[in-house]
């Protein structure tokens, strides 16, 4: 389980206590958002038929580990700054995709819904 | 309180219904996660003096919570696929944070702390 | 004027001389044009009110060129792997934004042509 | 060759006609290149062993020109907002490149340079 509430109110003195909610509107952190993800991305790129990152790799680990927490931190941040409610919206959204893309159709296609 | 494990079984349930393991390597969850972030900030970016998001406006608040879930589900997949657990990494990048970016010397500062 | 083709001559040597080809796959290239991206938007992430990026200090100057200087390279890369010119393709999507966004319908509004 | 200052006297045009200036802060036409390069990873996310991305396929080529496109039309806005030559910028940062990946070091490496 997480704790999402216990986590956004610790993100929440981290930025008070740094004077930083000026900074960390939902825009911004959108932003930030996206820069984490990329520098997930980053770890990845190169990945090629002989060149697997090995996630296995102590040193790899740590890394991905940290870009893993920092998409989160920044997602927390989000979802408190808009008061929605990550588990509710992911449920949502499952079952959304679930009607766009019946198993049926979908089975073993890597497609948009649209061209189903 | 966010029932990781739970969704994260819907999750593989609902790839594994449709054939999509094959697609769902970590390196292709992550570009998918990168996608889905630029989604989001879509809905932010031409943001300036004279013309802000209205995020309580009904229409933007649907996209912007489906955005946000698709980032959080494929956040769960990546998690899922490297046997991360997110709370655990957020909060020792927390704690990381706490010492590059002390009090002190990052208050209301909004720079990297190599720069501090 | 900008010489594409000496540009794309001279990058092309420069993944031969470091036998870099076999990490150069069209996608691959577009991971890392993401990577850099995000590295770019990261120094405008926390603009506000009162924190606006001054572009005109030679330190960020420096940051801000190498970045975008990183974002064109490759997608000289990426137009030269798929033997795309950069020129035509953009005047051809030109033509075409000019017919999605007439000046009648968009004028002053920073909405997506379906909501126009 | 490409027409750099006809390009962006173009793009300067379509942006005063529609009244857009006021949304064309480099910050955000960085935001919106950010969007664009996730719309063209978005075409090759699920790239695998038995998945590849026909390139020569017409539906899919036109595709990938129109989010090239876009790439570089908001590269270009951007090089014009804050006066960086393009064709420079890339030659200086190729130079510099060349210097932190020496072909002796980096050959057949997909690592950054810190880790040479």
């Amino acid at each position: 389980m997480i704790d999402e509430q216990k986590l956004q109110q610790i993100l929440r003195d981290f930025a008070n206590d740094r004077d930083w909610e000026q900074f960390h509107s939902p825009r911004n952190l959108i932003s930030a958002l996206n820069v984490e993800a990329g520098e997930l991305l980053e770890l990845f790129q190169w990945e090629s038929a002989n060149h697997v990152v090995d996630v296995n790799d102590p040193q790899t680990r740590e890394k991905v580990e940290e870009e893993i927490a920092d998409v989160f931190i920044y997602l927390l941040r989000i979802a408190d700054k808009l008061d929605v409610q990550l588990e509710d919206v992911a449920l949502a959204k499952i079952k959304k995709n679930a009607e766009k893309y019946s198993v049926e159709k979908s089975k073993g296609k890597a497609v948009k819904y649209t061209e189903l």
